[in-house]
């Protein structure tokens, strides 16, 4: 068995972990454990959807897959320290897979484990990367040795089939893929800095969305 | 103010709720309500995401936009019938945007609201879609009056920003759509019935991956 711990701290973006969650667990011989530094609810980045979570990182101290979603709140944790730094940073040497999503990436920094490789995060968040001496990379998703990095927010999805491939093969990769009826078909082109209009990129960066 | 209230209820699928709520959540003068039958914890279909749900339907009879996810567990409860059900029917009549995500479009067709029109669901259930008089039509989002249905699971994420594009304009979809970096890039092209090598069909099929 392969256990899969998903690291939880109060205001992360919900779907930075259900994305790669609902492909993941699906993978047969993978234990799912949702965790976080306390038991109890753990509210999103809107506080509008709470997690009862019935785990702690102590629980789950050497998973051999570690997710980190991200957050607006990730920047602050990042640089304050936060019990889910001290714990990636204590589970990563022993881990098969360390990964995050969006700005988790900061927290992986946070830890001292992206020191001189390549890493994704959340576009608006490239430079806060670079800050952990990390070189911010705007692929998808970027994986460096065991390290695997997604973009911004709904990378997750393509993340967590990336990573499902190396833990159970391609053909499982795609029958999740099928399984969650993974064929997107966005009503705009608009889901990168290089492909949205520039009015909508200045109107992002006006309302200071980054961070999630 | 638009109130969006996103119904849960035992075993939902956690990916078909919260697509669509990272999307829709974000829209301005957007108030998002999650709410189920009572108050409490409302487990995921594999029971490892567990929400605290503070609202009951009782709390939100009139929505302006309702949004109901799919799951496994949608035909029994379509067929034997669930508060979900009955919130729906009496909700429907004065929603301006009445939506399911996967084989929540079973819980519309229980409450009555889908005889005579297309509709979309997760691709394995398109027959079951049927026995409530809607016509399935293998679409990635499907628009009939103030029905939006999506088709499994991710497509919540497609159908939501179909629907911030009626709610709050083109700019403001687009907007969101860069601020989740929703940019998809799967590393595998197996993402429907039409696209996926046989072989991994028949797998999916074989494994009852339907109705979720």
């Amino acid at each position: 068995m392969t256990t899969l711990a998903i690291g939880l701290y109060d205001h992360f973006t919900a779907l930075d972990a259900i994305g790669p969650y609902q492909v993941l667990s699906n993978i047969p011989d993978v234990t799912t454990v949702v965790c976080a530094a306390e038991r109890g609810v753990v509210p999103d980045d809107n506080s509008l959807m709470k997690f009862d979570v019935e785990h702690t990182f102590d629980d789950v101290p050497r998973p051999d897959v570690l997710l980190v979603p991200g957050g607006f709140i990730t920047r602050k944790i990042a640089e304050e320290g936060h019990p889910i730094v001290d714990w990636i940073a204590a589970a990563h040497p022993h881990t098969t897979w360390t990964t995050s999503v969006c700005t988790g990436a900061l927290l992986l920094g946070a830890a001292g484990i992206l020191d001189g490789l390549e890493a994704t995060t959340h576009w608006a968040s490239y430079d806060h990367l670079a800050g952990y001496g990390a070189t911010p990379t705007a692929e998808r998703v970027v994986r460096q040795g065991k390290i695997i990095t997604g973009a911004g927010v709904s990378a997750g999805i393509d993340m967590a089939l990336t990573l499902a491939a190396e833990l159970a093969g391609p053909e499982v990769a795609q029958a999740i893929q099928l399984g969650i009826e993974y064929d997107p078909q966005p009503p705009f082109d608009s889901g990168s800095p290089a492909k949205a209009p520039a009015e909508i990129l200045e109107l992002v960066q006006a309302i200071s969305f980054d961070g999630d």
